[in-house]
């Protein structure tokens, strides 16, 4: 299918950063075929009309737990320990199979409506969530999270798991696979070990939480006499393709080793801020040229799947908590939700930009808008006044997969429904 | 006219909170006049069907600069000195009367179509906005911004402005007019007394910037020998009603002076981060007793609009801060965008909740989204995951202003082209 974006604003990397100007963007089966001008041989099937629309690249949330979103605004303004042990977990005790599927469903609906056309997940689950996103069109890279110690059965077993699930999906090239080592207090420094040497023999990338409370750091220091990051870098998880959620508890030798190892960051600014453990030093990773992405993480602890939420958060709260108005910029901030987010996965020579040669994943917004009226600097509108609900039409693989804000690849009616009925047999469907 | 709210959820108060539950809610001409029984001698003009419905009561933006939407995205990621000096006032001194009545026509839209319905305004183009605000049926509260020293002239004729704006609006009760004495650097401490005076003489409120920057707190400290909280008390400002807008540098005596003098506080956590002057004590006001508010501040600091994205902000930039995330919950929240609001303004008794006898100020939003699924915790949907373009349906006074995200009493396409046509007279708008 041969598409036209006509006459339309776009933004597009200039001088390593994004520029908006009025262009055409055609694309053709999966691909952005070109940009300004039609192609040799491009075969037309569709136009859309680019008037007070604009063109951004697809959103990538680096960092989420999809199934999660059953379990939002279940627990709110409660202390980590409340949070997790006494609501989360329970429920998640509960879980079938089937229920992390429509849990999965309802995160891609909403990351869809909020111009997400990526993401990056790590959970248990992986089999349903994989199914999710083949049958939505979503593009994804699925982690399997494996908690173990030394080369315990469990860990063997999800490795298993994770290998399997590649295979399953090998002809679909929209669907990734990491191995997801969740931690280091649920991951020993023997079985991170392990992890990297299969990921390294299987050549997959490596998804693991580091840093993310004060708690998890001095415990780690005192156990093993080094950083969850050292840690994570001595048992060899950095040797490969890495990225590393949260890092907000870090000091300077840290910072050295993410950016020597190339390891990029997602910085989680909603879930940081709900559960108590503060702010990611933003600033200092992108000042040390540490490759910063973003992620939502789960709608437990957030409570939305939104990124233009993060990079709200993102344009703020740095400049709050330092008093400086002029660290992290709105251009920087948009990198990180795009091309940034691609680079952290090894994507990005197929996603994170609109260039020719990659693949036609695209939001495209309306700007006829409060939020964006009047139209005058387009990237800080979309960093400092947009709200997710101006994106119109979804485009990912060169097919348009929301259009006038409806879904068409899934069943928007079926998934409330079901999330309804799932959420009674948990007991937490209040109303 | 007369409509039902039929089988809808609502935020009702009680026991000093806000709960949720499934009621009918009965409007009459301005008001409620029933919640759950149908009153006597009720006319019935419309019934809304509530199914999937949550209504809250209109929230009230205690402090913004309206026709500063005009100035939305046109200056970011700067410090304060180059935002305002090189970027905001240049842009100010060529609008004219009829551009700041453009520019509140898109704040009210913005606001209306995020759930506020009612707002209280600082600024120059008082008439044009009392206009803006009549037309589109909003309720306002409008307050001259006053400069001065002493009983200069300019002083004089801007409070006489005041008057005589209030007068020509005495039959509009969706309107009411307090002085705004706009900081203690631009008004001396005679000027502050003066407009004491006057408050008083016409039963104004006062609306005023207090203790924003830490310098603006050195300065004044150094100037007077007391902070600006201290200095306004010493001035009389805070002997009758009296808000403050910003307050984030302040110390024990002031937050004691602002309990003593019940003075309310409207919090601005965008504004206060994008201009890098930090986080206000929120938590410390709210222990002591103090009526926390909240504010957009105007649109080229912030640069929304929208409620929810300050409720938001508020629920997660404490917990951040102070890494405790127990701080500061979504039931607090969620009175001070509503509830707390009516008291700082002196409307109490009129709107902030949804009561019998009060005015109809009601948001209705759709529940059939991403945000609000599943239903469990729904006022802790509200602050955290909802984005504002859930609301659907917004009553003032009775009136139905917008129905299925449509403003009835508002042109939107015409505002974006007279916004358009200003902009670009100003060589604002860029595309």
């Amino acid at each position: 299918m041969g598409i036209v974006l006509k006459d339309i604003l776009a933004a597009l990397p200039k001088d390593g950063q994004d520029a908006v100007c009025r262009t055409d963007i055609y694309l053709q089966e999966d691909k952005i075929v070109g940009i300004g001008e039609m192609p040799k041989g491009f075969s037309q099937d569709r136009v859309m009309d680019g008037t007070d629309r604009l063109a951004i690249p697809g959103l990538v949330n680096a960092h989420t737990h999809s199934y999660m979103a059953l379990l939002r605004n279940v627990a709110d303004d409660l202390t980590f320990e409340d949070w997790l042990f006494k609501n989360i977990e329970p429920i998640e005790d509960k879980l079938e199979p089937e229920d992390a599927y429509w849990g999965a469903c309802l995160a891609i609906l909403e990351m869809m409506k909020s111009g997400t056309t990526c993401f990056s997940d790590m959970q248990m689950h992986i089999h349903q969530t994989s199914k999710a996103a083949a049958e939505s069109g979503m593009r994804a890279v699925i982690s399997r999270g494996l908690v173990g110690s030394g080369d315990n059965e469990a860990g063997q077993i999800r490795l298993k798991e994770a290998y399997e699930e590649k295979e399953a999906w090998k002809d679909c090239d929209r669907l990734t696979f990491f191995l997801g080592p969740h931690a280091p207090y649920s991951c020993d420094e023997n079985f991170q070990r392990i992890v990297a040497g299969e990921a390294a023999k299987n050549h997959m990338g490596v998804h693991i939480h580091l840093s993310e409370s004060r708690n998890e750091v001095e415990n780690i220091r005192s156990q093993y006499g080094a950083s969850p990051i050292a840690l994570a870098k001595r048992a060899g998880l950095f040797d490969g393709l890495a990225v590393a959620a949260h890092c907000v508890h870090m000091d300077e030798d840290d910072l050295d080793i993410l950016k020597e190892c190339r390891v990029s960051v997602i910085t989680n600014p909603a879930s940081n801020m709900k559960l108590g453990n503060g702010f990611a030093p933003v600033p200092d990773m992108l000042e040390k040229g540490i490759n910063v992405c973003i992620g939502t993480d789960g709608a437990a602890s957030n409570n939305s799947l939104n990124m233009f939420h993060e990079m709200n958060l993102l344009g703020l709260i740095h400049k709050g908590a330092r008093e400086k108005a002029d660290c992290v910029s709105a251009r920087e901030i948009f990198r990180m939700a795009t091309i940034n987010g691609a680079k952290a996965l090894g994507m990005e020579r197929q996603t994170g930009s609109i260039e020719i040669g990659k693949k036609a994943d695209l939001a495209i917004l309306n700007l006829r808008t409060p939020s964006m009226t009047p139209r005058n600097d387009l990237l800080a509108g979309l960093c400092y006044s947009a709200n997710g609900s101006e994106v119109e039409t979804l485009i990912i693989d060169g097919r348009i997969v929301m259009e006038d804000r409806k879904v068409l690849t899934l069943d928007e009616e079926r998934i409330y429904a079901e999330i309804s009925r799932i959420c009674k047999r948990l007991g937490i469907e209040k109303f």
